[in-house]
């Protein structure tokens, strides 16, 4: 039985497609040289990080960062290069955190971080007792008693699951809704652990939303580092009426004027139909967004780069996207999806990079059957490169507004080891990224594209 | 033809196997959980990488080493623990070598460090003439013309080749063979590109041999950093006279004794039947040995350990070899194998890790052509791990000696992308290990162990 799967894929892949197959392989195999022999990507990385860095939405930097996008696109000889227009939520952090657990022994200082969008704490700090919970769930049930108190969410990723994304996923309702949940019920503040799989004193900012909880009840709301997390958790053990004091100086300012960056190469055949590509150009203000989300970015332009430099002119156009603000509000993903509706722009396929610049492993993708059964015979394209994810869901928070029923939207599925040891935190630099790793993942991106513009969909 | 394909997979797996393959993936579960819930090979690579730290083969530390890998594998419990003796070779770096380029503009100090076996500089160091070259071959041709110089190979490794281990095959010849071939023509001395992919100023040092030559004319030799070895180029081609310096105090002591450390797990149906797991003990004397080969030391410390905690009782015989002297001799991997010889020990299995700590990809196989179609037929088990890798070929030098017509050899293939970022140098530390991807390794070799075990060999 064995023998004749063997018999059959190698019909399927030497007599079949023989002409096309030696062709793309061929393309791909060039792809892949020039993206680790001649790359673009690690030096405009090495830019975006060192010599602009952290770019919150709002921030003077992320303008910065839109400035130098739009001339390194200008640089690279597309058709057309241009800044669209998009409103964008404005958080500031302010001043550095500060926090302390009140032991009876004394005062242990603890690593904390506001989270995105949290209020301030009054002047002088918040100093309340703390009650240990694993869910908001939780909260929920205890409702009342958690009045006048902090409630400190401690439940940990799961770190048995193999796909880091996934224990995110399980873990991460604590830090959105978190502050809103113990706000409701009273509580004068809100510290959830830190979204991280390891034990270490960086503590992960990220998103909350305080839904529609009038300004007067919002409570100010931190991140905690794990090591500080297993701290506090230790002392309430020892004494459950220990105190927790901590002052942030974050504040909402009104919403500001931002762009998305875009990049054209016009199709030759079928310029109606597009192809996007992209990542955003947003990150978080502790670091220098190098993996979150600077990689995607850098691979994102390399693939337009690639598609140059390799003389490759495509038959659909195929459009490079900068987005700005995927991470407190993702305006940019949706102001670029309502302008293409209006236009009535034709998106077929969009992929996107947001899950960091680690070894590509594969990607995940949003469609229907059909797509994805000539998707399938496109895998052993990749099996020279280790690329052997062909999973089915997945795309991206910018790319996520263009989902229509016959389109295929898909996200680039690198490593995931690693990536929740930087996400959001003051170590996300980039010193955290392999250049090559970062290089083989533009390499499989611009042949996965290719692919998609060579054969378009079903 | 592609539903075809399908059906016939889902046949195989679900049907054919489906009693065997439920246990089996259940087992499977178990050991990636515990490893990474309640894992014990980070503990033990802290240990051994902070507390004992370098512990080059005939030093104070590979003993450290030894008596610390007896008392740990003593502790988990196993039938046997025991130190099998070998003699290895001593060689000794003493002090911290110096190089400077001899510019026109002055002396431009440059990382060097000197390769294992090789021997020192005579007192004031070795200066000469430099002469830049891309192969062993080319010093053969050029003969004579090398005389009185100081022969510089500066090829790099190929960056597109995927699998790094295969870059690293294509230019380590400079190495191993750059100073015997350079000194049969009279050359003064011979530095050697570090095998390294990345450009940075660590040297990477690592084994090279004199072959036949006699003591009177064996020149020294050491590996430089990239970064220096662009610089060293840039300077030869501003001014072909450029003069070279270097000093190192290396000196090659008499053999001395050591040991592999060894644990067994007695079979309870075939005890004559070994199956082997192990890496190496002995590093390179510049940083900690965490990637090359604690790594592999714990993880197959940790396979042992899995078994019994998941109280699985082996029907063959497996062993844990701590191996000793791989980096220059590998003469615990060939005591090993000559003494299993002696015994008539029935060696079927062999897998090594000595390719780093990184996020498991796979395996490489040594194996014939049925007992590769079994293998083949366990993949599926290890798709929700992302193991894709089963690949033909390999193994490692520790275990190679113990090859014979029927057995299986194979080696962990691990994301080979950063590995010869820390192979052999000074940043070699625990910090460049990953916990998670540490315990998926661990994981993933008990698992494939497991059905070794319990399948047997055709």
């Amino acid at each position: 039985m064995k023998n004749l799967i063997y018999i059959l894929i190698f019909l399927m892949t030497s007599v079949g497609f023989s002409q096309d197959y030696k062709q793309d392989s061929t393309q791909i195999k060039h792809f892949y040289n020039t993206s680790l022999l001649n790359g673009k990507s690690y030096e405009w990385l090495t830019h975006l990080t060192k010599n602009i860095g952290g770019r919150l939405s709002g921030s003077a930097n992320a303008q910065k960062a839109v400035e130098w996008g739009q001339k390194e696109l200008e640089k690279l000889g597309l058709n057309k290069v241009w800044l669209q227009p998009v409103m964008v939520p404005h958080w500031e952090r302010g001043e550095k955190e500060e926090a302390f657990i009140i032991a009876k022994k004394g005062r242990i200082s603890v690593a904390i971080c506001a989270l995105g969008g949290s209020v301030a704490t009054k002047k002088g700090g918040v100093t309340a007792q703390v009650i240990e919970v694993q869910s908001v769930k939780e909260v929920e049930a205890l409702g009342e008693k958690v009045r006048g108190k902090i409630v400190f969410y401690n439940r940990p990723m799961q770190a048995d699951l193999i796909k880091t994304g996934h224990a995110y996923g399980g873990a991460v309702g604590q830090r959105y809704n978190g502050a809103r949940v113990a706000g409701k019920y009273g509580a004068v503040g809100a510290i959830v652990r830190s979204m991280n799989l390891r034990l270490d004193d960086y503590p992960h900012t990220g998103v909350m939303s305080y839904g529609d909880t009038p300004d007067a009840q919002k409570i100010p709301t931190a991140a905690i580092s794990t090591l500080a997390a297993n701290k506090l958790s230790e002392q309430l053990k020892l004494n459950p009426d220990t105190r927790f004091y901590f002052k942030q100086h974050c504040e909402t300012l009104p919403d500001a004027p931002s762009f998305n960056v875009i990049g054209e190469l016009t199709g030759s055949t079928f310029p109606d139909e597009y192809i996007v590509v992209g990542g955003h150009l947003d990150s978080w203000d502790l670091a220098e967004g190098a993996q979150d989300d600077g990689a995607g970015i850098v691979q994102s332009m390399e693939v337009l780069r690639l598609f140059k430099t390799e003389g490759y002119r495509p038959k659909r156009s195929i459009r490079v996207v900068l987005f700005m603000n995927e991470e407190n509000g993702s305006m940019g993903g949706k102001e670029y999806a309502k302008v293409a509706l209006e236009r009535k722009e034709n998106h077929i396929v969009a992929l996107e990079s947001d899950a960091g610049g680690f070894t590509p492993r594969g990607f995940g993708f949003t469609s229907n059957d059909a797509n994805y059964a000539q998707i399938l015979t496109w895998k052993p394209l990749f099996e020279p490169y280790l690329i052997h994810v062909f999973a089915r869901g997945g795309g991206g928070a910018d790319i996520g507004p263009l989902k229509n029923d016959n389109n295929v939207l898909f996200g680039l599925q690198p490593d995931s080891q690693r990536y929740f040891d930087y996400h959001h935190t003051a170590i996300d630099n980039l010193e955290a990224v392999s250049k090559r790793e970062l290089e083989l993942g533009a390499a499989t991106m611009a042949s996965m594209l290719y692919l998609f513009d060579k054969y378009g969909i079903k």
